[in-house]
This record gives C-alpha cells, sequence and structure tokens, in this order.
C-alpha cells in the first residue's frame, strides 16, 4: 500500500490513534518506522535546529522539501509535513503543494499565522492571519492537489496566540469549510483542559490532531476519548540525541579516551544496517556474479 | 582567526592533539565546538547514516559538500571534510578542492581507493588505487589551492586493504613528496599495534592523523608519543545520539505516553539556544525600535 | 495521459519517429513542448555548458537531476534523461534510476564508457567499459525500476571509441538481452553511413535511437527506413541561444544602447507567459474573490 | 583584484558607468564577461524565468542564491545580486547578507516592496514596505556584511507602484541614511523623463542605479549627465536567447532536418571552450605525464 493509502487507511479505523513521530533526516524517519510507529512528522522545529537556524522560516521551503523528500527514500510510512504558514500566499501553497505532493509526502500542515512565523512557544511574536486569507490558503491548497489520498490539516493557533476558545472554534470551522482534511488545534499549556474543551465544543466529524509536547501527561485513552485521531510527538528523539550526545562529548572531552564512552554508543553494525549496507552489497554481488556466467 | 589560520596555528603547536570530532549537520558541529574540541570532522560515514544510504559513494560530492557548508555556518571550528577518493579523477579533484575551499572548508582528506569507494571496514570490497595515480591527486589538489592554509590530508588505506606495512610506508613518502601537509594512516585493528609501528617507521616531519574507532585504548599521551599530530573521533556522536533515540522511541511506543521518557529530553530551552533563536530575537528588537525611532 | 505512458505509445505507433530536443532547464523543455515536438532531452552537454563545466562528469548525478526534475514540473512531454554511464557502478546505477524514478522522468539513458566519461566528441579520451559490467547496469536499472512503463536506454559507445561495426553489434545485442528498452547507437561520422549499416545488421526488434549531431543532413524518411524510432537532437537549442546572446551583446557593448537589439528580443510579454504569470494572477485573483464572499 | 575591490574600484571612477548585463546562470555570466562588461545581475526575473515560474517569489531565497553562486565560479566580475525584498523580514536578510557574502556575491540589491513582491511592470499588485521597515533592513544587512566592500543596493519601487516623485526621493533619502551604498530608482515609462527628474532633484554624492527595460533610448552619456553611476541590462541576454530558441525549434519542426538550421548555431567547439573542456584537459594530461615519471 503506498503511504498515502496507508494514511486514509488509518484515518477510516475507528478508535486508532495515528502515532505520529517527529524527525530531521531519513535516518530518522527509519528509526520512527522500525519502532513500530504510523507516521513521520517532517518537522520544522527539528530540521530548524538541525540547520542550527532558529524556528522562523529562517530556513526556505526548498530546504524543508529536501529534508522531506530524503524521508520518503528510508520508509514506506507516510511522511506529514509540517509546512508553517505555506512560505507566503496562496501562489507559494500552490506551488508548495505541488513539489511536496510530487515528492511522495502523504500529507502538509499549514498554520494560521503571518510570513515569517515564529515557533509558537515564544510568546509575544504570534501574529494570526485573517481568517478568510488562511481560508483560502487551506482552498487553493485543496484545489491543487492531484492524488485525493493526499491531505491537507489545518493548524489552529489562535489558543497559542491568545485569542480564545471563541475564535479558535471559529477558525476551525472555517477551515473545515475550506477542505480541511484535519484540524491540528495546537496549545502551550502545562496541561491538556483547553484541549479537552475545544474538543467538546468541537461538533463535527473532522478529527482532530494534537501536539503534546507542553502537556506530556495525556494518554491514549484521553485523546480516544476525546476525538483526537493524530498525535505528534513533534521533537523528543532530537531531544534525546541532543542529551545524549552532549552526555557523550563531555566525557570524551574530560577522559581523553573513547574507552569511557563505548558502551554508550550503538554498534557500527547496526549503523551499517540502518545505512542499508547490507542490501547493497548482496545486490553488488548478485550483479557481479551474472557479470561472470 | 578563521578557520585556516586556526588550523593552521594548531598544527604548529609542539605536543598538542588536535582532538577532532565526527559530525553530520550543523547542529553537531555546534556541539563540537560548545564541548571545547579543536576541529569538526565532517564524515562521509555519518553523513551517508544520516541520509540513511551505503558509505559508499551513493551519495554525490554535492550533498557531502552542503553538509560541510552547513557546518561552517554554525561553528568557528576548522572543519575537515572526509572526501572520499576525491570523488572521482584528477578533474574531479580538482572541482572539489575549489569548491570546499570556496565554502569555507579548512581542510580535505582523500584516500588512496577506488571510486566508488566502501567503507574501510567492509571486508572484501578494498581497492586501492595505484600510488602514481593518487599522487597526482594530491599535487592537483595542492596546485589548486588558493588560500596557503588550506590543508589537504592524504588517507592511506593500504593496511585496511592488507597491503602490509612497507606498501603503506612507501604509499606514504609517496603523497608527502606530492604535497600532502598530514598523512592519516588508517587501521582496523583492535589495538594500535600496526599504528604504533608504523609511527615509529615514519621518519618524515609530516605529522599523523589516526581515526581509533576499532581501537579505543588507545591514550592521548601514546598519541603524543607516537607524533599523532591529529586524532578523529569519527562517528561517536551520532553512535551515542542512535543509541538514545532507540531507547527513547521503544519506550514510548511502549508506554504511550510522553511522560516516560521526559528525564532522557534535553528541554526545549536548550534547543531554542542551539538554534540561535536567542540572538535572532535580540536582533529582531533592535531593528524594530529603531523603526519607531 | 502521464508521460511514461505516452513515451510508450509513442514508441506503439508504427513509422513514427520520436523527435525529442535537448534542454538543460524547465524553460526549454517548455519550449520544446510549445513547438510540438514528441520528448525533451534533459542533456548532460546542455547542463554542463549552463554551468559552464566540461561535459565529463565535472557535475554530480545530483546536478544533473535537478536540472531534469524541474523539466517536469514545465511540461507534460516525456523527459529523457541523458546520465551518462551511470555516474559510477551498479550500486549508483540502482540509486539513480530510483531517484530518477520518482522525480517523474519517463527514461534515462546510459551508455558503456567508464566513469568519469567524457564528452563523445574529443578523440583520445573513449574508454569502453567491459561488455559484462555494463550489462550487468542494464539489468540493475530494469529491476530497480517499480513502473512498468519507465524505458531504459543502452547508449553504444564503441563506433565512438573505434572499436568497430561488429564489437557494436555484439554489445547492442547485450544490452538487448539485459533487458534495454532502445538501442541508442552513437556515431560521430560527418555522414549517416555507419548508422545505415548498423541499422541493415541489427536483426532485432528493439528499436535504435539516434543522435545526427555530425550528420545533420539525415531526413526523417531515411530515419523510418532504417529502424530508427527516435531521434535526438540533442543540443541545437543551446547553441542557437548561445549565438543569438553573442550576437546581441556584441551589439549592445559596440553601441552602449538598448535601442540597437529591441529587434532582436522576445517580447516581456512572451517571457511573463513562459513563466506562468498570468494562470497565477488568475489564481490568485480567483482566491481573493473567495476571501470576501 | 577580487571582485568586490574590482566593483569598489569602478564606483570610484569618474564618468563611468558601470554596465551590468543580467544573467540566470554559469554560461550566461562567463558570455557577459567575454563582451567586456563590468558586472554581472543575477536577475531574479531571468532566473525564474529559467525554471518557468512567475517571477513573484515563488522560488526561493536557496534557488536565487544557487543561481548566482554558480555565475561566481564561472567569471571574475563582479555579480549583483537581484535579492527581492529580502525574502521576508529583517531576520531572513541577515541570512541573506550572510549567505550572499560567503558565496562570493559582490553586492546584494533588495527592493522595498512586501513579500512575496510582484514583478515590477505587472500594474495593481506593488504593495510598498513602510519605509521605516525596509530602513531597517537596509541596516540590518549593512550591519551583517563583514567585508566593507559587500555592496547594498536599495531599490526604490514608488514610481513603479504609483507614489510619486516626492515619496521616492524620500524613501531614497532614508536608505541612504540607512547605510545604501546605491540607490536603485526604478521606472516603468516608457522615457527616462521620471528618471531625469529624480536624478536632477537628488541632493547626495550617493550614486544612482537604473534599470532601463522601458525606455531603452537612454544613452550613456545622459547617464553621466544625470549622476547614474550604475546601468543593468536586466533580461535582454536572455529575450535574445528564447527568440532564437523559438526560431530554430519552429525551423526544425517544419523542416524535419538539422540542416536547415546549421548556419543558426554557435559551433561545438566554441561551447567546449565555454564549458572550459580545453583548460581541463590540458590539466589532465599534465597529471598523467606526472604519473609516467
Amino acid at each position: 500500500m503506498n503511504p498515502r493509502k496507508r494514511l486514509r487507511s488509518l484515518m477510516q479505523e475507528p478508535d486508532r490513534i495515528i502515532q505520529t513521530v517527529g524527525a530531521h533526516n531519513a535516518l530518522g524517519a527509519k528509526l520512527v518506522e522500525q519502532h513500530g510507529f504510523d507516521a513521520v512528522w517532517a518537522s520544522g522545529f527539528e530540521i530548524s535546529t538541525a540547520h542550527a537556524k532558529p524556528d522562523a522560516n529562517i530556513l526556505t521551503m526548498v530546504e524543508f522539501l529536501e529534508a522531506a523528500r530524503q524521508m520518503t527514500d528510508a520508509t514506506h510510512l507516510p511522511i506529514i509535513a509540517d509546512c508553517d504558514t505555506g512560505f507566503g500566499n496562496v501562489n507559494n501553497v500552490i506551488r508548495m503543494v505541488r513539489d511536496y505532493e510530487k515528492a511522495g509526502i502523504a500529507a502538509v500542515c499549514i498554520e494560521d499565522k503571518v510570513f515569517p512565523k515564529m515557533n509558537s512557544f515564544i510568546p509575544g511574536f504570534q501574529t494570526l492571519a485573517p481568517k478568510d486569507e488562511f481560508s483560502a490558503k487551506i482552498r487553493a491548497a485543496k484545489d491543487t492537489q492531484r492524488d485525493p489520498d493526499f491531505v491537507v490539516i489545518a493548524r489552529v493557533e489562535s489558543l497559542i496566540a491568545g485569542h480564545g476558545m471563541e475564535e479558535s472554534l471559529e477558525r476551525a470551522a472555517a477551515y473545515e469549510e475550506a477542505g480541511a482534511d484535519l484540524i491540528l488545534i495546537h496549545s502551550k499549556q502545562k496541561d491538556p483542559g483547553e484541549i479537552f474543551e475545544f474538543s467538546r465544543r468541537w461538533n463535527s466529524d473532522t478529527p482532530l490532531v494534537i501536539v503534546p509536547t507542553t502537556y506530556p501527561s495525556i494518554t491514549l485513552t484521553e485523546m480516544i476519548e476525546h476525538n483526537v485521531k493524530m498525535v505528534i510527538y513533534a521533537n523528543q528523539a532530537l531531544r534525546a540525541a541532543v542529551k545524549a550526545m552532549n552526555q557523550v562529548l563531555a566525557q570524551l572531552k574530560e577522559s581523553g579516551s573513547l574507552l569511557a564512552i563505548q558502551d554508550q554508543l550503538s554498534p557500527m553494525d547496526q549503523l551499517f544496517e540502518l545505512q542499508g549496507l547490507k542490501d547493497m552489497i548482496k545486490q553488488e554481488e548478485q550483479y557481479r556474479r551474472q557479470e561472470v556466467r
């Protein structure tokens, strides 16, 4: 099954949470697959961090797309691409959908802020786009896609921006009407309270997506109870990697010896496996044998 | 001091080991700098792994260069680029040196195998280039560089390929004569014995570089005693990251909750710091204030 | 009809020459389509020239692929990609086919020389790969493709390399057996004599492709008579562009006035049209109207 | 002399018009140099056309930068990069200046419209940025550059946008105060009248730049008389190329024979020369001889 059909099929399963994990390169996407998750989030935050650049549209669409494209080579999971505000106006959204769809991405997610966006957890820089302007972007995205299975997620940032519950619900309804396949309702509260409230008041079949970075206590059961169809663990793998690299580099610097850190490393063989080296060697040997027939 | 002068200056300090750590992106390079190391190894193995591709010239020069270029944006440390066999013949080496030098790379390292190369730890696929052919590549690299501080490292693979100590010494001497600034003598033994022997028999002032992946017990003191000027810890940071990501993903899948893994993650603030977000916000506010003067 | 089906369908039409014209960017591909040709040749020679780099694998696969990918955005015609020798060994061919197929390319053409190749019209640098080695590449390419309509063209360089008619026929037969969909028989003679001879002696249904750069007198009728299915006008559009740019730049420099060259320029409106600007504006206005509903 | 010093030196010569010609790739830049012009304009319009994309920030900074970077490899002339509005806000301008300076570009030009911009010749879509906001971008650009010879050009679009002469002069004065090295005053009139008026009323030493696409009758003498330091022939080479390609493709399609168009093509040898092939072969032979010593 191709990744888009796979995502659509997961969306149809009742009481199924689509567990999506953030990545910033092909390796990360492959690890997410190996651990049995359902989809990969091509995270703007992670990709920006990997470039040591702020998560504020300092990188361009081309760089985010390239990272997502590389992921599609490494996994059969659907890639859900974090596309910030769509990288400009409707014209930019149209280019974006063409290019992401062509690259084999299963879904794009755009958010209702102005370009250039600022990471949602940085207060004081959260400017929402007019509702109609953003609805037009959703409509343009849906009109542009060719494969009916391509998914467009509308990310509502009005709780983040402090515009309150009423506006969030109005915006979500407008984006749904514009054609959004899923509504991502974002929150930076320390508990899932406002997410639960939003869910209770969301009178619609369009399913919800959440990103519980700041409210990690939420459980899968609670999600199912609140019409959440997809959870995005947006950046935890990278943050675990940074912590481990910091520890190992500190020990290596202090001890001056690789011996001190050996037990904290994945073996070389495991990395060769992740590279696909063994498959490559098998293929090469097969064609060599054919040569000497 | 620019990164190339910095590297040259480190090369002049007596009894100083240049501690170089592998990275595959800008983030990794920045972590290496923060921990006080001297230089960054833009590792072909790491970059290939990040792309989930074998370390066998499946990626092209352009992709390796792009990763190294991004590192130069994120750190003041010299970047030492792993350039495999030079990506083809002398003409390819000439393009390579032009592009890497222009991108702000401090040093390139090329090895005396044939294109496409295979990772040195995979037995049965290690074919050496003729000595004179590889010497011509070193000569071409040195003739091409414009900044006299640009460094060319010749990597001798004949111990790896099983050609023995005599040939290794002969090859190293030929590459030195061709202009190599440093000789990387590579070994896959479990102890540093053959490195020590090579060093004892190496009658030259051209300093040595080692990559002790398979012989981690070697100490900095032993390196100083054996004319080693640079040690490359080629891939340990990535291997620590993979181990940590595997652990965290496994726990997250099993528990279905972010709560279970919170203490294994770097805090968001640390990642914002690594992105340079705070500096960006400071700048943005400064220019905003100027606007309203 | 998608570009691959379109190419396959053209290949089935009896007495039909598939007229293919070289390009090096999206604009060129669009012009080829507008003039009613059948397919676009993503020419290694043209792309190299556009980069001001020799046609000798100085550019990497990634750069050739990127140019071809941009063409697929601009035209519905099938793109036939000039892939030199496959950019290395069978492993590189496998990556190549995966990436080119994914990018929407209809056909790839690889030639039986060693990497890095030299342009076929430069005598003294034409080294053929062993027949079995190249056959393995063809086999690998065919095994790798997923879409059965993807086309692999084997380019026989033995007339170019001076190995004679017998070897050319043997090689073509081997590549056909390995699965090649089309045989490109290349010649640098000033007349089509050796092409005609090859055709007479080619006892097979696998159709032929020619590149009559050096024998421009050949007619479509002669091609049909000699089992030629596809003709590639490989670089004429670029050479016309260079001639025109040289003329206009010379006159502009001498006269110091734009007035002197106005009648030699396409009007701005025509370029806006080629950009797709009018379609974009129409779309933008449509979404704006929807906003104010 | 490096390209930046060369540009600064040309700016100092009294009564000297810096004749700058547009290009979209390395080949175009090389032709501009061969014809004795002073500088290359890495034209946003040309680069967009080459991609068959509207000149409306559909392409990203990365794609414009890549085209400009390739030009620096092919010519010693200073490259003056058309950077539209700076690709976003001050933060994007800061990234832009870092990357363009690092790539060896001599000058960047930014215009006082909002992102995403629309080509200046398309009426009804010309929205100016607030003067203070754009001044902050100029200031940020000047603060960011490291090489004092790097040049920042402020492009005033208020005549284009219909805001009149007074506002144009006020804006130009503000941008000059913010640090702009040159003022590009843009006009779409059919004659140079408003340019002459602007010049007469421009009481400053900061020299002017013009782009006479719509008023081709202007002479070099008139430019000198009106304090114009640089003229940009922004897109004529591409428009000549398109006209020639259209003619040749039409004839080729109609005649079905290469013979009909041979006299309209640059010879292959000239293209090999533009590729730098002869230099490459000379080098390769030199290193081969050294091998067999």
